[in-house]
């Protein structure tokens, strides 16, 4: 008699195939669920190894587009670095994911869904736990790869005095091997989202979002961009290190962040700037599917109508390097912000400006200056 | 008859000659006062172009240790960045310069004071406009130096789309002319401010605030790091273009952000985080002396109390990256975080932390399926 | 020859009428433009004088709903007040009646628009000191109504010791004279924004924005609702002492606190509330029209999708007491919040959740005991 | 064989009476701690109750002053209020006992110590149901009484609706009951916090943190300053009505307010402001002691250095009017501020601020205009 049905988010390693079996023998049915959303692995023989461990049923979908227009587009409007540093790549890949499986659930009739994912020390820890007990031969690192980025933890990088081995990456090139040219890109943006990305020389020009994105993975994977070894604060209270590579990624931040800044009004961008690292938040700590989120998410994307507009940008040993801007909606305006030319700007009002601001500055000094001399 | 006396911060460039001219023909006694603060400036020339020129005193101070300790430390405790980019360069330096200005003003009992540096369209552009109509040969771009940065806007530049020519770079290496090979450095942290940097390789090192600067710039600028190129928005209200080099700047925020996260709460970082992106705004638009600037920086100090350890990290061609850290004041702890250990971490805890998240986020549901149900 | 026509704001006060014949006097045609937004007047009167005064055109116009509907309700759903205090009467009536004016101006071909309403220290400073120079008799204070609220500032109550003088206040009356029984009402929202009125025991109600708004006025005003005597920060730099009476807004404040807190999620609220402390902020200082005002108040506004139900209160005294509440929206679950019924609530996920939001405070007392050890 | 000591938080009331029986008949003994924050119980009867119900050993310990010194003080220096309404009566109260609970814990070698406080729906929550199930006759509602305030919740309120029993108060008289003349008092600050009040009429005062606190408590009582019934958002992620009375808090959060913003500059304000609401967050969800609210504390204690003063009040029919305040440090300046003195202040300056504040303002406009015409 079978306890119920489960969809298991499988990823055909160690840990899922050990949680399939024990699911197994606990008396559930499993539907092997895998997402594909841009890991390199062989999906014929996770198929083959799933069916051959006893998987009632293996899906295999391919989330890619969606992953990228839905999830990570939102994510690179708000210009989301979780701690200063981390793009997010695993917490991103997660609610899409998820959103699926529970989608599958609802379809096949299963009542329990189940993930060995490497998160952040969250309900995976028992499935964990009781794997490892079991197969004492784990992987000396955990690895969470998707078309984003590839990240690294546990093993020896859990001293974080350790460096990261040399052959660890897998996504970028060692920018110490890459090549000695820089490769020059445009990218052109509507509403804070790239719509095309072209290679200045070949002329080369991808315009759909997973073309896009995959692309920009190629080439910053080539140069080396997006490595960064980093010691995060998890959710759960501790700290952890990590290893992340996230090629594409990390160019189309500072392409986001230069036409945004170029067509954002001052004001706007300062607010929006508080909403992005909230945003930032609530994905890291898995609230994408909240009340706040979808709230964040809606304002942040009300903030880009105007983000629009061609960066050119250079790709080089690891770097990128802004090279210039244009836009229909910059509020960027030649003549006024020339200093060879007056335009429609008088100086003396900068005097009243600056007088007016010392108003609250002066009165201040007023009174420290009339404290100090009593003393 | 004089006027009387105004301190004039002097630069030695044109700028600045053409105000000390214009002071003494209005009938004013010019002080020229020229701080060094790690500019490259011929001194002893500048000094005879301003006697030359009619000074009447002129005066040469070396303001770099104090532009390091009392400016530059406070905004890197920070991790001060103006608009998620800009290093400050420029906007910390002159309250260095203006209060030593002041300092001099009143010992030398003079009435005025006088600039003519590049800022941010404030006070400086009446006397740019009327120098610039006196002297029409300006430079194509103007420059600002200083131990922290140089700057670049104006010309050419104004046109956010054209590229910076390849000659304009002063103080960092092209990336692409660099060495082949990093350079591995170990920074020491006390207090969140760089104590010691060791070069790990030569085995040579450098231990006060000035001498640890300028040998990250030597370090920096050999391998082409900090140059960058955005349109930022000015306090008046304004886009403008500038570039900026920063080379050791970058790579001390790189260690700092990382010797930061290692070792303070992450609760604490995130209230730190808001206070100085609220101080980089005050430096950039001219408060460092004013009573919130003296709150924030008061607070930042504070938080940086268990800020101490060493980074390790490698500069190659533009880049800086972190390879490991360690500290006697970490928060990290290597046995919790583990996936081998259980140590003293109960996963079941993790499970009653997500239902307890989740309660609020089933009731949202639960509405909206009410709701939906309706329609 | 006329030098063209101006649009004043008249406000049949002597201000105005001031403004107006010097701007005669210095050979413009003048357009006086008088808003009604609740202010006691006596439009009549007014329409004569500015005649008699050689305005060449007198327009009156009913702006009151406007003022209810565009301006008033975003400012409510956002909760906004200023400096923990100020509901911002003067300032949200400005946008207003400038609106209009800007309007009129362009349909009527004139080129210019003038003011001399008391604001906060801005434009309007120069009118107003050249005004007293001419006309030395000024009121001991300067007032500002409409149907929001009336201001005083100036005269006796520039020294903040003095205290206001008691019949001072106008839309309310002193609650040690008004009624010994309190008034029961019940306010239906939708949308964050008052729908009906309705007066529990006389049965009375009311449904459109000017009348709800109205209606509120006369109860708030007949139990003495909303007197404060405050000190605020004005936007140019200085202090100011001003007491203001705003009955209607107090009541409608109190309840939209108690319906939003009822139907909004947690963390959606923390986040409105810093959005709608910084609309405050524009408000006061004059940035209704702007792009970061623009996109908080559309922020706001999807913030108060689900802020509906009815509260019941009373008023008395100049005190307004919430009662009780109810809404279709609400997150609140009277089983799951019972201590009686255990419901869909586990209590040992509460120990979960206490003891993960331990984990980061049991490592930074580990921290300390080990540096207290030391010393 | 005993198991071990517990140290329990003892009220006296049925709910940890029922846990002591409880925790002796598992084994433990048990050593009552009675901890006296001003409510109003009878210490001796609790003595007597708990040593007939077998306690080991029973402590009675005065921690008013110390209550109102080190936790309701910087509560009231923030301003502290959760969700805009909630003084944080209860929740302020919790630290300080518990400190002394486990001090006590410590000196007496008790392994364990135990609670039975009304929380919001915690820890305690496991021993309530437990209770409830052998104890069928609970209370209509659970009550929490300190000296700073009482609150009710539970029981028939848990119908938001409902209105509260007109007999449910303690600490306030009925509005509609309470004098009908006003009490005028003073209050002193200095750094913040209240150093003396003064019945003006009477000329009574009381100059000890403790005796200013209780006899604010008597003025706002017998005024019935300080009831609220509110919905409030629970830590752990529900929501939960309560009636709360504050009455000495209630006056003191007022006078704070004024005297606050009388003597403290505008930018300061903003951020301690928004410090104050994350203050509120920390103590409402239980992390007084925790690294960050440590950090907030020292941040908020820095701005309070100047907040010194006198504020003049009149208490009335449950309201607080501020009367008049004056202060030594105050940056209210009355020439500055008057409009009919010029001062120290060109009203041509606040022309060139406008002008200045509008360039973005006017950029962003020519953009949207150029947008329009396209359509």
């Amino acid at each position: 008699m079978s306890k119920g049905s489960v969809v298991l988010a499988y990823s055909g390693g160690l840990d899922t195939s050990c949680i399939l079996v024990w699911l197994k023998e606990q008396g559930y049915d499993v539907i092997a669920f895998l997402a594909n959303i841009g890991q390199h692995e062989d999906f014929d023989a996770a198929r083959k190894k799933a069916e051959k461990l006893g998987a009632k049923k293996v899906l295999i979908e391919d989330l890619r587009s969606e992953f990228v227009q839905e999830f990570i587009w939102p994510a690179l409007q708000a210009n989301a670095v979780y701690e200063d540093r981390y793009l997010l790549g695993t917490s991103i890949a997660r609610p899409c994911i998820a959103r699926r499986q529970v989608q599958i659930a609802r379809s096949e009739g299963a009542q329990y869904v189940s993930h060995g994912a490497t998160g952040k020390g969250n309900d995976q820890i028992r499935f964990e736990l009781t794997c490892y007990a079991l197969y004492p031969h784990v992987a000396p690192w955990s690895m969470d790869a998707n078309l984003m980025h590839i990240s690294y933890e546990s093993g020896i990088l859990e001293n974080p005095k350790n460096h990261a081995p040399s052959d660890l990456y897998q996504m970028t090139k060692n920018p110490e091997d890459s090549p000695n040219e820089p490769d020059v890109l445009e990218i052109d943006f509507a509403k804070g989202v790239p719509v095309k990305v072209t290679h200045v020389k070949e002329g080369k020009s991808k315009d759909t979002a997973l073309e896009i994105f995959c692309y920009l993975n190629e080439i910053g994977g080539k140069h080396g961009v997006g490595r960064i070894d980093i010691v995060e604060n998890r959710f759960i209270g501790m700290k952890s290190r990590g290893i992340y590579e996230t090629p594409g990624g990390t160019i189309l931040l500072h392409a986001h962040l230069d036409i945004e800044t170029f067509t954002m009004d001052r004001e706007v961008r300062k607010i929006k700037q508080s909403l992005g690292i909230k945003l930032s938040e609530l994905i890291y700590n898995g609230f994408w599917y909240s009340p706040e989120c979808e709230f964040v998410r809606h304002c942040i994307d009300k903030s880009q109508e105007n983000v629009e507009g061609r960066v050119q940008l250079s790709v080089f040993k690891g770097q990128v390097y802004i090279l210039g801007r244009e836009s229909p909606k910059s509020l960027y305006d030649e003549e006024l912000v020339s200093m060879d030319v007056q335009g429609d700007y008088d100086p003396c009002d900068a005097s009243g400006f600056i007088r007016i601001n010392a108003v609250r500055l002066r009165e201040h000094n007023r009174l420290q200056g009339a404290a100090q001399k009593k003393h």
